[in-house]
């Protein structure tokens, strides 16, 4: 890769290294106070798993040579522990190995949400690797690697075979991660108390923002150099995450009678999550219109949900599932010859056979993520309980699990105390005395 | 342009879009806790909005060819909807769009601060809108906007007729947001409450942290490549943040009797406000000096706004226009033949037209973005007040607007509760009770 | 430097500053909450004043020509005031004057964590100073400046002489703050509370991860440009940090009980330290073993330490002292000849004076700094005393010397008060009345 090209994929790492911060307090800030350090111990200990297992095998399962040429997965072997990146030898493993491990960080990352508040630590140590492993590396195998005639290597049969349209990975990252989420809530069943609000707004806004710059990584990196399609996809996921904030806040001010925060944060994720799969293959205009569509699906489906009950607790499947869907179907759809991608949508005279092979994908994504999920679920469920006993959950995971909690805050408004426990001790002024009831 | 030069535009995009979650940070961890979430809505409410509006027509009142080529306004339809940028033609269409588009939104969101706490958001988006077109608009056209002989193209009369130098938008982003929010604040009237300490010193903090690590990008990025200037002025950036702060805790020190950590933040905004103009135009000890002089002027009009009691909540014009003011004249009177952009100050046996030229773009940009903003304000306020009622002003806009409050803290220090609200369940201990008075 | 390589350099830079708001929230969350602001402002103290006396002459000392070709310090004069740098010249001096002067700010910024809670501002501001000079200025000559035998240029003792592998300052940075932070503890005495928790763990987690994305423009950068060597120390640094959560979280697992996000964090960073001085040197299973193994040797270090009952408030001995220790001695025992730098380690059938060579680096480095620290805090102490009155200590720092506090949280959930301080109004519901005793 010219030097031009390694200076933007660097900073495009870097940035999407950002984001592992922001998924942390984007969902630790929409729990209650007393599960929030129990995310990031969720987000940064799936992260060094992942770490691990990626260069041992995973990503010669990802990216290596299909096995029996069958595009079902790769090589396990083919890249083990990395050795053969020590060499320059202008391959730029090295590089992309670390960039491949962030994006599969990250999808586990989003799986951690639906598993919010409930969930034994080191038995999400152990299904993050079962996860990365059979789960994720299969799929990205299927869409992630390109088949090379010339030297007979065999990518996955999604990209290859059923010739999938999908940028920068809305069916192996983000339909993968929220079908997984859903699955794994299924198995731990919903949390005791579910009606807690959002305990830190402004973090969760914070790891919104985050995100947001950690995506332009994301999608602009996909690009693989400094080039005219990273200038494009930079342009497209921007404008698709401003539209996506202005129509998630449309259908709340028209739906609940007030736009709020965790619904712009929400709208600007899901803007971005419909951009994913669709950033080179639409027109700035178009940008605009996914965002707009994609985070409309998603408020719809926010609400769908809460009717049935089901506790994917962060709402990753809406989000990341029908956002991802969303995006996907708009290309189909809406897909523009003149952008980078060159794909006529069928309402632009496109092939309507783009239509199956792109609901093919999707329909196969979700299935599988959503099966080999619950298996793997159910099968560690059986052997030994996924979720903490009633006693730790009531008291929340920080506590329960990891002997800590976020905030001793209030003491800086008193004395310390001697335990260095939380103790208000500016008495309350006197005149709110007479608006308590009982006393 | 070169890969090289794109690798470095598009981290610097990303740096830019990094001031969001900053700017939104730091005023709103300046406010009280009941208004922190309206100020993130109005910031990235108005990134949105301003969005779809620079992509529609204002891409083109701004860079466009100069309408009847007075140099007044560019052509509004000449990039309609980004349309031509889906085309890799070598004209970094796309990149650049995306690139205006920050430098617009960073704008209206230092507006934003002006309206803190008592603006309804309906009202907000609308002006935004107005204000980028119609304020914005012409005056990046003014000073962004150059003329090309050979092409017949014309652009903005204050760079090619006066000749202005502007290094990166002290006039167009900061002297226009300035005046624009002190116009704005004025319209609103003062808060009914503005004893309030700001609630959360760390997130303002950060927030300034981001700014200045956004500020590499935007100053770094309008040098337009990875070139010799690029890495100059990340230099003078820097060296002018930092004794910015020393130049805010000098004053506060001698004048007050401590530095504040508030000062501190200010100090390192102001030293970066002033510098945007003159980065290119300075040596670096020249740099120190601009940031020293800046943030001590600013500091100075902080104290002279507050005798006069105009409510422009955040001291947007204090920091931007006087920031901005400062860093202007630096160059004029101190400007370095030496440094990149060759400009020799008066002082320096520069040519006294210099001042005379700099003086009458200040001057116009101020009058213009006061006037202009006045207007639009006032007209808007008649046809419907742009003022939240007295109770929700009182209640909070987090609460009245969007129904939210930002902290549920306190819940983990106790049991969570069956409504999801804050109880406070920890007994307070009984050594304070002999505190309190009445009970 | 050609343009692709300035391209990697600037957004190196950026990351490299995103270290500062990083290490603040890092440092400051781990305190209790009257100590917050006051942690903040010796970090962006002491880095503003890094900045004036490195542009003055520090530079010099460091990168200048060796003073009598000695190796022990660079001329001072060399690069007096950066007024060479104005110029096209091809040095690159303006942008490698910038990314030095972080280098010693972050180094700075880890020995603040020393005196945290107790030491006054102006005192820490000239300290800072003197260490920039006195300290930081010669180690980094050792360690950073080649000689040049064409040009005559003479470099540092330890790089030139001894020849030092140090990748990226494991020895000059990390080693030495670490060391120094130890002895200005000792002077300083303890804390007369040390018993606090930390305040805001999100913030400490938050700031980790600042300093995590900051990392990779740290090892990153030091790879000069955008080629092969960069992209292998960024996956060896993501390795490192990554495996140094997991020996964190194992160590705290057996030996405490349970992981703890505090541990997390701090493995992390134990990770990225062991990993600065070896990114080069090892493959990338030996980037996993050398973040365990220095992240359980740091879990170690700390305990150890506290039996000791020193004060090094936030245990930058621990992480950056022994941290730095580990990589430096595993790239002895394990260093691999296939990876870049290409250094054998003893186990590998390296040559054995490379041990030597190593050991004599970390002594002289420990020695010197915690030696020139400890005499330079000692005087500044016997002339004025370092340490604030017992009151102002046990008020905080926040609101003895800045007169701040870092939150008025709780206002937002009743009504305002008068006097803008905390007034909880809601009142607490009936059926705690009953858990509270004497009422």
């Amino acid at each position: 890769m010219p030097p031009a090209d390694l200076a933007w994929m660097f900073a495009a790492f870097a940035l999407v290294l950002l984001m592992f911060p922001g998924i942390a307090l984007f969902y630790g800030g929409m729990l209650n106070g007393r599960n929030v350090l129990n995310m990031f111990m969720m987000v940064m200990g799936s992260m060094a798993v992942t770490t691990v297992v990626y260069v041992l095998f995973v990503h010669g399962i990802v990216t290596g040579n299909s096995v029996g040429g069958a595009g079902i997965i790769g090589n396990p072997v083919e890249f083990l522990g990395f050795e053969s990146f020590t060499a320059d030898d202008g391959s730029d493993g090295a590089y992309w190995g670390a960039f491949f491990i962030l994006f599969a960080a990250i999808s586990i990352a989003i799986v951690a949400s639906g598993a919010a508040g409930r969930m034994k630590f080191g038995s999400w140590l152990v299904f993050s690797g079962l996860w990365i492993a059979l789960v994720y590396g299969p799929l990205g195998h299927w869409v992630f690697t390109f088949s090379d005639e010339e030297s007979g290597y065999v990518g996955g049969w999604m990209r290859n075979v059923l010739g999938l349209h999908d940028y920068a990975g809305g069916t192996a990252v983000h339909m993968n991660a929220g079908a997984s989420a859903l699955a794994l809530a299924l198995v731990l069943g919903r949390r005791r108390n579910t009606t807690n609000r959002p305990h830190n707004l402004p973090l969760v806004l914070l790891g919104a923002g985050l995100l947001f710059v950690g995506w332009i990584g994301f999608n602009g990196g996909t690009a693989a150099g400094a080039n005219f399609l990273a200038g494009y996809v930079i342009l497209t996921t921007l404008l698709a995450a401003m539209s996506g904030i202005l129509g998630f806040l449309l259908v709340e001010r028209y739906r609940d009678g007030q736009p709020t925060t965790l619904g712009m944060a929400t709208g600007l994720i899901a803007g971005l999550v419909g951009i994913t799969p669709a950033a080179d293959a639409v027109t700035p205009v178009g940008a605009l219109l996914v965002g707009f569509v994609s985070a409309a699906a998603v408020a719809w489906a926010i609400t769908w949900k809460k009717r049935h009950k089901i506790d994917d607790s962060l709402d990753a499947f809406a989000v990341h599932g029908i956002g991802g869907i969303a995006g996907a179907l708009f290309v189909v759809l809406f897909g523009a010859a003149a952008a980078p991608a060159g794909v006529a949508g069928i309402f632009f005279g496109g092939d309507a056979n783009l239509l199956w092979r792109e609901t093919v994908a999707i329909v196969a994504t979700l299935a599988y993520s959503f099966g080999a999920t619950y298996a793997i679920a159910w099968t560690m469920n059986k052997i030994s309980p996924l979720r903490v006993p009633n006693e730790v959950e009531d008291t929340g995971l920080d506590q329960g699990l990891h002997a800590e909690s976020a905030y001793e805050i209030g003491a800086e408004l008193g004395r310390p105390s001697h335990s260095g426990k939380f103790v208000a001790t500016r008495p309350a002024p006197n005149h709110t005395a007479k608006e308590v009831p009982n006393q």
